[in-house]
């Protein structure tokens, strides 16, 4: 599948990845990078991106990053999803690096690193579980 | 500050929340109640409501259970947010139960349950600690 | 099961429960109140009871509430646990109250909260997740 | 301060880590790894390591890592902690492998990577927040 083909999906399987503008600028062997756009309404006050926002950002990321996996089979859900702020974005578009740590029979695990574009430092640090559907 | 003013609040404060249609239905001594309506576009395919709405939801309900303790003045931040999902929600309206277990100085801790309107079990639960703005 | 009974069961079933001297106060119904005496060697330097050790103690609580759910059947391990120090406990005794939220047929999920005895406020909060074994 | 120094550093400071006969192998610049020996009360019958300990080991390891930020100044205490088991260690050694990813004025973040001595894959990883004690 590639990248055009993985857009699509995104957008199909999470419409809110769509009505943000959610990209995929690129995904294999259990990585994934995601990109945010900066737009208006994903601000809080004070010109910084939501949480729920980053969260979001974070969850599509790690489901392509699975989707890597499994050659676009969509194979689980999230189980859990714990973020941590580390530095307010600027309002600026954040990329999301999704990396796969365990790929498991019932259970998947993984991290996020978010980060404003241009930005050195991360914004926030993203771990989740993703449950396998079939043995659901 | 009344639940109309509330509302308010919550709209200007997170837009998302507002494009959501996120209503308070009640709030006061560290407790706030939240309700999120069904909508198309929160959904995933399979007609459960997305993870990103049901933190989305969890973020503002945990803000506004701390702003009745502040009588609405917001001080703090989400420094982290850990979202456990139990059940897949049906495509209905859901409701979130937020709670302040700890008003610390510097660190605020609480936690929200999340229930399929109509539902006796929850379909997730939401721990997040919130660091104060004007320590940071 | 009583209580004795339950208690040789996890002193054999975790080793270190033993070794610190957890008590099984009681337990049923998904539910388990357990009690860490205070001892020199778990406490850090400037006399509070240390981390790991209140992790431990939260862990062996959710174990034998998830016991009482089965007879006494050892049916999952822990699959993540997270907690929140909200204060640091005074050098005495600590009791645990865990809870099952949700037992499912591949994870079930509770939490449990910490205070040290005669407190009135929690010391640490624990959610914890744990995964069927014959799933696995 | 030199590998020795820390080693007793760590020993008097968390009197458990002395106890367990946890070393430190390594520490610098943010990094640290820590080795736990295999040890027969530390483990779970069926022969893996317990969870408690592995806890403990990580918690241990990541003040490690930010004492190699303060010249071994102490001074701040595990806010939160978070681990998932990804496998079942089997009853050797475990190397513990910590990195700050945030170290904040009033927050530090960073994780931990768990592996059995000689394993390619983790057991477990944490995430772990750390407070300022004199902003507390």
């Amino acid at each position: 599948m590639n990248i055009e083909a993985m857009q699509v999906r995104v957008r199909e399987g999470v419409p809110l990845a769509g009505a943000w503008g959610i990209e995929v600028l690129s995904y294999g062997e259990g990585l994934a990078t995601l990109r945010l756009p900066a737009k208006d309404d994903l601000l809080r006050p004070g010109g910084t991106v939501s949480g729920p926002a980053l969260m979001g950002l974070a969850d599509v990321a790690m489901w392509v990053a699975l989707l890597s996996l499994t050659e676009g089979r969509d194979e689980s859900l999230t189980a859990s999803l714990a973020i941590t702020f580390l530095r307010p974005p600027p309002a600026t578009a954040v990329l999301a690096e999704a990396r796969v740590i365990k790929r498991g029979r019932t259970l998947s695990y993984g991290e996020v690193m978010l980060r404003a574009e241009g930005a050195a430092q991360p914004c926030a640090h993203v771990t989740t579980s993703w449950a396998a559907t079939r043995a659901r």
